[in-house]
């Protein structure tokens, strides 16, 4: 494989930052990370087959493979910084890497990323990519802090990543399944939401393996239960459109995976500074329910009366498992 | 998969530092770097049938996967901190994730660098390693600082891992292969000698595609050439008694990757100061060449006499290429 030509059409589009002395073209990258910060790092992997279909636009799979990352630091309040992109290509497909490189920066230069390493290697198609970004000292959000009582919130809207896949699987046509679709293969991290609710929120985690499984990580790293409504989990217009059913979009809503959104919990009495922050950086947010004390997730309907749990609460990807 | 529990095996051989404050177990790793201090990041992915062969033992794998990227470090002269691995396997098998933990915390442990974050997916075999070490400000070696009449350095033996990969590709018998296998399988990254170069060094690169494919990119960044002495390039005594023909052993050391071994310009005025220097680190080292204006490379016997260039400067993995 030509190696160095398809990471020289990757660091065509890599992006420069101030903070990057040195990107790709060396050993390694050489990073002044500015004074007072500290460093976030996450790394995930797609791989076609188990996080995307073939058939999947290039472009899509670059964005969602950066995506994915981004949304971890969302999740910490951090700000993006670099990223390293680990690209297993199964032929010298100089098309398809640009294509990929297209969509990994039309996402990173919305956040000012730089790409400051990469490598490119034969095999079956997968893109691991490392993010790092920086949070002032002793500022980032985890999933430890909640406090019984808190409010439950979840940023934008729930089961439209898990909806598209659904009615993919179920061999509709494409043009019913666009906006879901978006949602799916081109999902937007929450970074502006993250940064607006450092201080406000006391744990936070982004909703990639489905709410209840998310919320689940939250509540054991917190040591607390939760009290949610069901009815209160945000729709977007077109997965209601698209699963009239309540029983299916609530479903879709509970265990989908693949939304991005942040789950995260806050004092009571923040409820309006959550408001307001959110609002300033264009963010919708819904309050979804309390923490409690005890190990234990209840679901209520719009009644209080309460509601069974689903049998299954992970996400299952496109085929198989696997996060 | 059960990723949370492969995820649980790998996490608990993952090690500590103070300057960790959250590993693996929340959206991202939390970073405190110390002051004074700028980051090198690299990315390196093995795969197998590309970079190692089926029946590698699960532990040299995860060995190797991180001393290809501490070797990136070590060339930067950049003291290693945190790594971050994202492990594809086709199946949920515990076993060969314990043995990979167990080699990869070997060498790990060594150089006291704690593993933050973990991506375990289902797909072909595949481990894809981000590292991130520390380097005074300023004080990072790159491959662009080198001068015409410097001399050319390489610690070590050179050719040692592409002898073994020749021998098991014969089918020769393990036990005639043991020594040159190890450099194949468990490479040393040299992180002792490129924090000893600091400031003796002027460009260093490590040996990872073969050492005139890497001492090309090392001239390509200085803007130089080099004369060098082809039998002055270093041989271990096993690749001597493995290799007794001269011109098939020259092959191998100028054109094998996979050795890990640093090659490193320095003044002539420092010659002293760099043997010194590794002394401490009891790390050998050769001269074997000097830095030449304008961009030739020429080879020469211990008679000054040229010899001619190898066809093919590159390295060809355990199979197919790339890098």
């Amino acid at each position: 494989m030509a190696e160095f030509s398809l990471i020289d059409r990757i660091r065509q589009r890599a992006g420069s930052r101030p903070d990057v002395v040195l990107g790709i073209g060396d050993d390694a990258a050489l990073i002044d990370p500015p004074k007072g910060q500290q460093l976030v790092l996450a790394v995930d992997t797609l791989v076609e087959g188990v996080h995307f279909a073939r058939g999947v636009p290039p472009s899509a799979i670059g964005w969602k493979a950066l995506a994915v990352n981004l949304s971890d630091l969302a999740a910490m309040g951090a700000e993006p910084a670099v990223a390293l992109l680990a690209l297993t290509l199964p032929d010298d497909d100089s098309a398809f890497v640009d294509e990929f490189a297209a969509g990994f920066a039309a996402l990173a230069d919305t956040h000012r990323v730089a790409l400051v390493g990469g490598d490119t290697t034969r095999g079956p198609l997968a893109a691991s990519v490392t993010v790092m970004g920086y949070v002032p000292k002793g500022s980032a959000l985890t999933r430890a802090g909640a406090s019984a009582g808190d409010d439950l919130w979840i940023t934008g809207t729930l089961g439209d990543a898990a909806g598209a896949l659904a009615l993919w699987k179920s061999g509709l046509p494409m043009l019913r399944t666009g906006r879901l679709r978006d949602r799916l293969d081109r999902p937007t991290p929450r970074l502006g939401a993250g940064i607006a609710l450092r201080g406000l929120a006391t744990a936070c985690i982004d909703i990639s393996d489905g709410f209840l499984a998310d919320l689940g990580h939250l509540l054991a790293m917190s040591g607390l239960g939760a009290d949610v409504e069901a009815d209160a989990l945000p729709a977007s217009p077109a997965l209601l459109e698209a699963f009239p059913d309540p029983l299916l979009r609530r479903e879709l809503q509970l265990t989908g995976g693949d939304d991005y959104e942040l789950c995260f919990s806050a004092p009571v009495a923040r409820r309006e500074a959550v408001r307001k922050a959110l609002d300033a950086v264009a963010t919708p947010a819904s309050r979804v329910g309390s923490l409690v004390a005890g190990a234990r997730l209840r679901l209520f309907d719009a009644d209080r009366l309460p509601l069974p749990l689903p049998a299954r609460r992970g996400y299952v990807h496109f085929a198989g498992s696997g996060a």
